[in-house]
């Protein structure tokens, strides 16, 4: 650990590929030793945000902290926390970054974003330096994961704003290993992803668990039998499922390698700082690359280790858009008890199993119910009220909307019209294309609550839930 | 230009924003003096491959030369050409790379591919410090186009095998551009791409040609008037399009930009070797980074300036796998006339406006007639003749595959098993979905002529066939 800030790291250096830890300084530390470092990453990473970032320096001034306060790790705490909606507010009034963006916007060497599904897309400005950063995180912790540089990685996810497949590329890219970006989402590429795979021996499989289970069934379509593509390692973000025992038990019966359990944020970028290790005994929490504290989901204080609550998370060197106490929303429980792989970090030992609002993910794109509502109420013909319906078929996601139409719309050529207006607008704000099943006007019961509006089928959550 | 080979950049180096070239003293230089340079690296690069490939030790041996023999540029066209077929056969023989592979399995960085129309895909392996090269040739070529470090570039096309979207990615991040690397493909991404163009204000666009003219259709739907964008530059590879002196007008007319065409072959990549500068006089054949003759399609020796004949790359400086006098297939006619941007490159005045066997391109995708009969055949229901016709709806490519049905499965039901069976195994083997239309056996006349099943029926076509 160097001590300037933000820290530099050697692009050549690498451990020997017989070492189970890339920095067995910092992951195999006693905590207590860690959290100096820890400590000293915060303290310069608050200081900066505060120097440069209007947003931070308002808020903190408003509750009556400045970085001269931290003066432990557990002073963070008095710091307020940082919800999505307060970066979409500061985006619109700072298009189109928000004045959070600590560096000038012709510094900024990558854009992503989220899909707008509550209403405006958040958008993410990487740093040039940033982005090296993320690599050598992603490959501290895929290393942890097992990977190695004579591994051979298929990316089996889509390449656009969904920041999961950039990551694991960027972090492959640093580790040393092969890697084959081959995306996914067009119709017809997951049999292609199939030939692929085989042709190119991969050892590795990154992608989301039901993607993984989608590319299975497809693989026996083929006569093919998905352990002979000998996965050594499938990781995964982007969906609680690989962290929910029953799914691994399937994932790792299914291609006989470890299934591997990684994600944060998307705003956390490098969001794998929660990732399993070999070992599988649930995420470790990287707490010198992002801090992340377990929180309660109501005061926002760090609960003790065994309890459960919010992840809120901190960077501790990003210059482009830092997160200090950024509040994820899951559900999860922290615990410090050892594991066996070494390393030290608090752990999730269920995953990501809940969320403290209601929104739920279908095809790794969060969606939130409200963001539904908002745009089936700007369509003339919609008739007031709805029904969402998530299902898996063939282990993919299905969403299926039920929507009234307006006694104006009851003839057959307009009624078809509406349904076609509805699937291409919440195509368009969910990232996600729907089903739509039109009833007529009054059909639906009324409900106050928007989460009765929404009926998860999916095995995958029931049986997460069940697991907790 | 430093002597030793394969030559090594320093990756934080730019010229000044308002510097017209990157590398004067190669772009500028007179030829003679050039061709020294080029020269002394095609030596290196010939030997290099004597040395580690199998494959070209072989043809060279067969063929009576050898690296003694390469005193002059003129020498290079003794040595064998490459077609795309030694390259599919040498990697059925030893797969997946080939032995034209130089450097180990494990030091491939990244792998990519054709989509395999031509029954098995190409897979391409590139080396680690091919791919920092890959960037640098790109920020130079994209330099010369008129890209700057303060531009935003919006990548709106799909990130799978296809390496387009990679190569200027990689060109922009070297070139200290900002990028979003949008992607395409999905249903719905165009409408969000359009939002986002307007969200980020992009200053420049990649993507195919009729890619981007489906882009301003969605736009316009949308109310956005495509010039509002403010794209100052539109570069293109992928399709001949943007070298057509009708397409490059209709693009320039609806977005307000420059429209630069670029682009020789995957297989080449650094394929943007050819490459048009701000001024779009055709495009400049970038000669010190990949050499490049035109020669005639029968004999393959280079043909004069002012004559018509097909582009053969050779690599100056790529270690995994070199590509030394590869045939691409298109037809151009090169000229050294002066450009007035001062370099002095030969250029292709027309563009890639042609080619000298069946191919055809779809989206991007290179489509053989031979892929889709041999698909075809290999379905059981298939009535023995086939049309493949190729139109334009919304500025996208549409293929369709009219078939005939045997009279074993004249009923409905088993009629449309057939159909669904021989789209989803054309969308497989051509990675483009066609619509299937059938008739019955004996309704389409038989044909010796392979070129007669095709009909092209695309105006971006028909201009560039008219304007030769």
């Amino acid at each position: 650990m160097s001590a300037t800030w933000p820290p530099r790291y050697d692009p050549a250096w690498r451990p020997a590929p017989d070492a189970e830890h890339w920095a067995p300084g910092l992951e195999c530390a006693e905590p207590k030793k860690r959290d100096e470092v820890v400590l000293a990453k915060l303290r310069a990473q608050v200081q900066y945000a505060w120097e440069r970032s209007p947003f931070y320096r308002r808020r903190w001034e408003a509750a009556g902290v400045s970085p001269a306060r931290l003066r432990t790790l557990a002073d963070l705490a008095k710091f307020p926390v940082v919800q999505k909606a307060d970066l979409r507010a500061a985006q619109a009034a700072a298009p189109p970054f928000g004045d959070y963006l600590c560096i000038e916007p012709r510094e900024v060497a990558r854009i992503h974003g989220t899909s707008g599904t509550t209403g405006h897309p958040t958008v993410f400005g990487v740093g040039r330096d940033d982005w090296e950063r993320i690599g050598e995180a992603h490959a501290r912790v895929l290393w942890g994961a097992g990977l190695r540089p004579d591994d051979r990685v298929l990316i089996a996810s889509f390449f656009s704003l969904y920041l999961g497949s950039w990551g694991a590329l960027k972090g492959c890219e640093r580790l040393g290993a092969t890697v084959f970006p081959f995306g996914a989402g067009l119709p017809g590429q997951t049999l292609m992803a199939v030939q692929w795979a085989r042709e190119m021996s991969a050892t590795a499989f990154y992608g989301t668990p039901s993607y993984a289970l989608h590319f299975a069934e497809t693989a026996r379509r083929e006569g093919i039998e998905p352990r002979d593509f000998g996965f050594r390692t499938l990781f995964f973000s982007g969906e609680p499922g690989a962290g929910v025992a029953a799914t691994k038990r399937l994932i790792e019966a299914t291609f006989g390698g470890a299934c591997i359990d990684m994600g944060s944020m998307a705003e956390m970028t490098p969001w794998m700082t929660n990732g399993e290790c070999r070992r599988r005994t649930g995420m470790h929490l990287w707490q010198d690359i992002v801090y992340t504290q377990v929180c309660d989901p109501e005061t926002f204080a760090p609960v003790p280790y065994g309890g459960e609550g919010t992840p809120v998370y901190t960077h501790l060197e990003r210059t482009s858009q830092p997160m200090i106490r950024l509040v994820s929303g899951d559900l999860a429980r922290w615990t410090d008890e050892p594991c066996p792989c070494g390393r030290t970090y608090p752990r999730l030992p269920g995953g990501l199993y809940g969320r403290i609002d209601d929104m739920f993910i279908v095809r790794g794109e969060n969606i939130y119910p409200s963001a539904i509502e908002d745009t089936l109420r700007a369509i003339e013909g919609f008739g007031g009220e709805f029904r969402v319906i998530i299902s898996r078929r063939e282990a993919m996601d299905e969403l299926l909307v039920r929507a009234e139409y307006a006694a104006t719309h009851a003839a057959d050529a307009p009624r078809a019209a509406l349904a076609a207006r509805m699937r291409e607008r919440l195509r368009a704000r969910l990232g996600v294309t729907p089903r739509i099943e039109l009833v007529a006007a009054g059909e639906l019961p009324r409900t106050e609550f928007k989460a009765k509006r929404v009926i998860d089928d999916r095995d995958l959550y029931k049986k997460g839930v069940a697991n907790v």
